[in-house]
């Protein structure tokens, strides 16, 4: 059994946006010679996160940071945090810190029409993903 | 260690459905000879979802499709996705494309309530889901 | 490759709470002598979850638990499970049951603000975490 962990950085570029880091992901999958497993996306902030969903018609992400920002406005009467982005902090658990791909023949197995994105609930700042593959 | 990768197919029968595949999960865990590790369940389409809740009254999945449905209608003022199934992409992230169960001592370490949904948000349509079973 | 399964006892104590449990987690990593591989943390309750969120100012899980409270009011016109727990199933299945953490050099590679947070929906009770490491 093997285990890589790398550490992929990310800048994004207004306060809600969905970032497609699908190829950087599958990146570190080919150099680490890994073929049957685990990929596991995290990333370590409180206001982003991970999902995965449709990478074909930007219409769709659109559409999703739409309805977040209508569901969770940003200011909710009742907020007591100060940094004034508790929204972010909901939006965050909502989709997860993280996502696990399963990794099999070298190959992750995402549908067709599935990509990885970076979400970014509280920006624009810079922001960092871990990646580990476990496997063999 | 070992790896076993397998691929279910589902079919739905309506637009919004939340099918129990904990069966099918078990079966392929049976059949893998694997006693400890963990098991992935993975769709990889972007209009469902892989969730985790109670598998004894079904009201309870009838009073969870009722609020997604009255939470993420299907239609809201501001969408452009041609294909208007923008909610469905939304509900895919919300509840996730997956779930990790542990495996210890060749089961699964799920709740005496619990079962594993495949969630149709917009069927109905034919389905798969990847399972992957790591561990030894 | 080794997997080291334990289970942790929790007591909560209002309706809706969310507990950190990031030091007894990080308990069974640090007993485990695993240093690179996968913590998966479940818990195997229908109305409780495991999330990942600011560990810093209380502010944030008191305004998250506002948010949740506002968005999935304990009724709902319609509901027909009658132990009137239907919301707190939804909750479970928005912030999901389980969470994976990246375990690299014997730590789990969590940001800075980030706890891992047992919710309860549906309390006070007694309830149990599973917390399984996979690795080497």
């Amino acid at each position: 059994m093997k285990t890589i962990h790398e550490i992929i950085n990310v800048s994004t570029n207004c306060r809600c946006e969905m970032l497609d880091i699908t190829t950087k992901i599958a990146s570190v999958v080919s150099e680490s010679k890994i073929a049957n497993g685990l990929v596991t996306v995290f990333t370590p902030h409180t206001t982003a996160a991970i999902t995965i969903n449709e990478n074909a018609d930007p219409d769709v992400t659109h559409d999703m940071i739409m309805t977040l920002e209508e569901m969770l406005p940003k200011n909710r009467p009742g907020y007591k945090h100060d940094e004034g982005n508790s929204d972010a902090h909901m939006k965050s658990s909502f989709f997860g810190c993280s996502e696990t791909v399963i990794l099999n023949c070298g190959k992750m197995q995402l549908g067709t029409w599935q990509g990885i994105y970076f979400c970014e609930f509280d920006g624009p700042r810079s922001r960092k993903v871990n990646v580990q593959i476990i496997g063999e």
